[in-house]
């Protein structure tokens, strides 16, 4: 292995990094390190002209207008194209809308009404829960379908499938941990079983390139607000492959759903195309900032926004590993970078009071119960410099014990 | 009756209106009379001054630290309770989130759940088509449950009401002949035969004073975008009154409808309130905007509001009538203030076409197939004064026949 990179080693790294312009993109408060845009991405000055022009001009003047002048109505469509341009999606298979949780919903009925006679979802015990209450509310309404849970149930995702297995809802990368799947290996694994896979994309879209056609994926959801830099609460996305949509029947059938949404029929006849996973009218000044968001996503590089990632992951476990092991901390992710998505998690045991003392040294990233410091590395705004001072300041509380302070032990209501 | 009003007469109306001083807080553009606040409600500063503070401030500045400190996480209650104090709920029974089409589902489902041995839903076959797609979607995953329509099958919704029916959902507001029904004695008609009933406010909300808890209503749902000004797909409400909360399932059950949302357990618990109706990850920049249209509801007083609608409304069929009446123009509306709510809808065999040419003028109303003029009349920024013009400029189309010109007949992609 080479050696540890020094301060200049790591300058330099930054002076190389073909990704760096894009930094200036991005409103970024002085002096904070953001390393928790796997939570929720930073505003860059597009996403404030879209939401301006949006809510100003648009809104403002165009009035009802604006629907049809602005393009309001089409902005599920045109985003999902400019999301599935990012997840491997060909045009047509991707719409912008609702919540993840709720896509979640849609796609597992769906799915369940594509596999008759099959009656077990199977999900993941530590996936973000969300993901298993919305399995759980599926289950609900639908007596005789069965959850196994990963981690819970016994065996892997892999042996929990069998010939009973409707869907399987699985995460790309893990939320904790980090973990990152083999996206074409496992649906080969999932439709060898005659099931279906939905893949969670929360914490993969934007962080890595991901080939859902490729992998010949069923179907797919994911959030905005996170590595795709959308604002928070952003609209989420739902992929679904062309060969699946003649199939497609999910309950949620509100009028954005239909084929002729402004024919005001008296019965639904749903969208032969990705729309039938739309429902009902949708926020427009979030979809625009989203909009602006995407517009810097237009120009990156896949490829290149990987080999960044890695390197920055790679250099944050060299650079805490040499230097605060000796105070408690432990890699929980995986140290194979083919493994893991764009954050790393490292277990302390007071990882609690420690990440607090880190966010009041205006290092940013976020704890997860009951002992993990997670750190998010998004590749547009974040540089091998910042990975060099946030080990700096961990080293330094860590080491002083300044942690300790019982400021830091205050739980906030929401965290 | 009265003399018919002259424009003196009208515009000594806006100098006694007590609520003229609000439409100073509206941006609305030079040269336009905005008869469509019933399809999208106008902007507002305080709308901008949120938007702006949410994005650049909060989000660009705070980044992730703004779920708490900002208390956008608990925007969908706050708004609710705001919501709430202008339709008759008091705290704690309303919440802003989802779109009305996906609070339909949730509130048919859980009205369903509480009527075990009952297996049908009623509804208006002249509703706002998402409602009936809705009832649809229910019944795709709930077999045995069947759907009675108001204006399809024999009889009206008090007719169509026996002791199988689970619950009714119906309109306060007619969204296409602006029909005002009688809350308070629908309700308790509903409930005498064992059902429940969902009240849909899209049309009532911010129109007229609405008093749930006064009518002993059981569910409501609405839309913020129209008369309450919240922007463009801006989320909707849900109520439910507090008797019902510990029976409330529904299973759109995602994280935010969980009663330890950040204790990330394994198994859905649900909250034992209204957040009960929550499900995922909101978006928070149009729910600032909505938060910013409210405050200016906060200081509306209802019953002047209303005051003000049915006089702008009674005025402005005196005068089509009057002024128009010879042009094939037809009252489609009741003429009994009463029994309507804060628009007016006139038949006219081209109606596509005059609409598009008062749109031309300046008039912005909206048509509804196949032959519905539809005005919109929203106290807080049509003035008496706007009545008078809009009127003239209809007179003056009608008169010359200018509406025949074959741009008129253009249709757009989304009308």
């Amino acid at each position: 292995m080479d050696s540890l990179p020094d301060l200049a080693a790591v300058e330099a790294m930054d002076e190389a990094d073909p990704l760096r312009a894009f930094r200036s993109r991005f409103a970024l408060p002085a002096g904070v390190i953001y390393l928790d845009g796997n939570s929720l991405g930073a505003a860059s000055h597009e996403v404030f002209a879209e939401v301006r022009q949006a809510a100003m001009e648009e809104w403002g003047n165009g009035l009802i207008r604006s629907w049809n002048s602005a393009g309001w109505f089409h902005l599920p469509l045109e985003l999902g194209d400019r999301v599935g341009r990012l997840i491997g999606a060909a045009e047509g298979q991707t719409v912008v809308t609702d919540s993840t949780s709720i896509n979640i919903y849609k796609t597992l009925l769906a799915a369940l009404a594509m596999r008759p006679g099959r009656n077990v979802i199977v999900a993941e015990g530590d996936s973000f829960p969300t993901d298993i209450y919305m399995a759980e509310g599926v289950l609900s309404t639908r007596p005789g379908i069965t959850l196994r849970l990963e981690g819970r149930d016994a065996g892997t995702i892999e042996e929990l499938i069998d010939d009973s297995v409707a869907v399987v809802l699985v995460n790309h990368v893990n939320y904790k941990s980090g973990e990152l799947r083999d996206m074409a290996a496992l649906t080969k694994r999932i439709q060898a079983a005659g099931a279906l896979v939905i893949w969670d994309l929360c914490h993969s879209a934007g962080a890595l390139p991901v080939d859902l056609d490729g992998a010949d994926a069923d179907f797919a959801v994911g959030c905005t607000y996170k590595y795709l830099n959308g604002g928070p609460g952003a609209p989420a996305f739902i992929y679904a492959a062309k060969r699946h949509h003649a199939s497609i029947v999910q309950p949620l059938s509100g009028w954005w759903s239909h084929a002729r949404p402004f024919a005001f029929e008296q019965s639904f006849d749903g969208d032969a195309g990705i729309k039938r996973f739309l429902c009902g009218t949708q926020p427009i000044l979030s979809l625009r900032a989203l909009k602006g968001a995407l517009s810097i996503w237009d120009e990156v590089d896949m490829e290149a926004l990987r080999r960044k990632s890695i390197a920055l992951t790679d250099l944050f476990i060299r650079l805490v590993e040499t230097k605060c092991g000796q105070y408690g901390v432990e890699l929980e992710t995986t140290r194979d970078s083919e493994k893991r998505g764009s954050q790393v998690s490292f277990i302390h045991s007071n990882a609690y009071e420690v990440m607090q003392a880190l966010i009041e040294r205006g290092v940013i990233g976020d704890f997860r119960a009951p002992s993990t410091l997670r750190f998010g590395f998004t590749p547009l705004y974040v540089s091998y410099h910042d990975v060099w001072r946030a080990v700096t300041v961990l080293e330094e509380i860590l080491s002083s014990g300044s942690w300790k302070d019982a400021r830091f032990a205050v739980r906030a209501a929401v965290t």
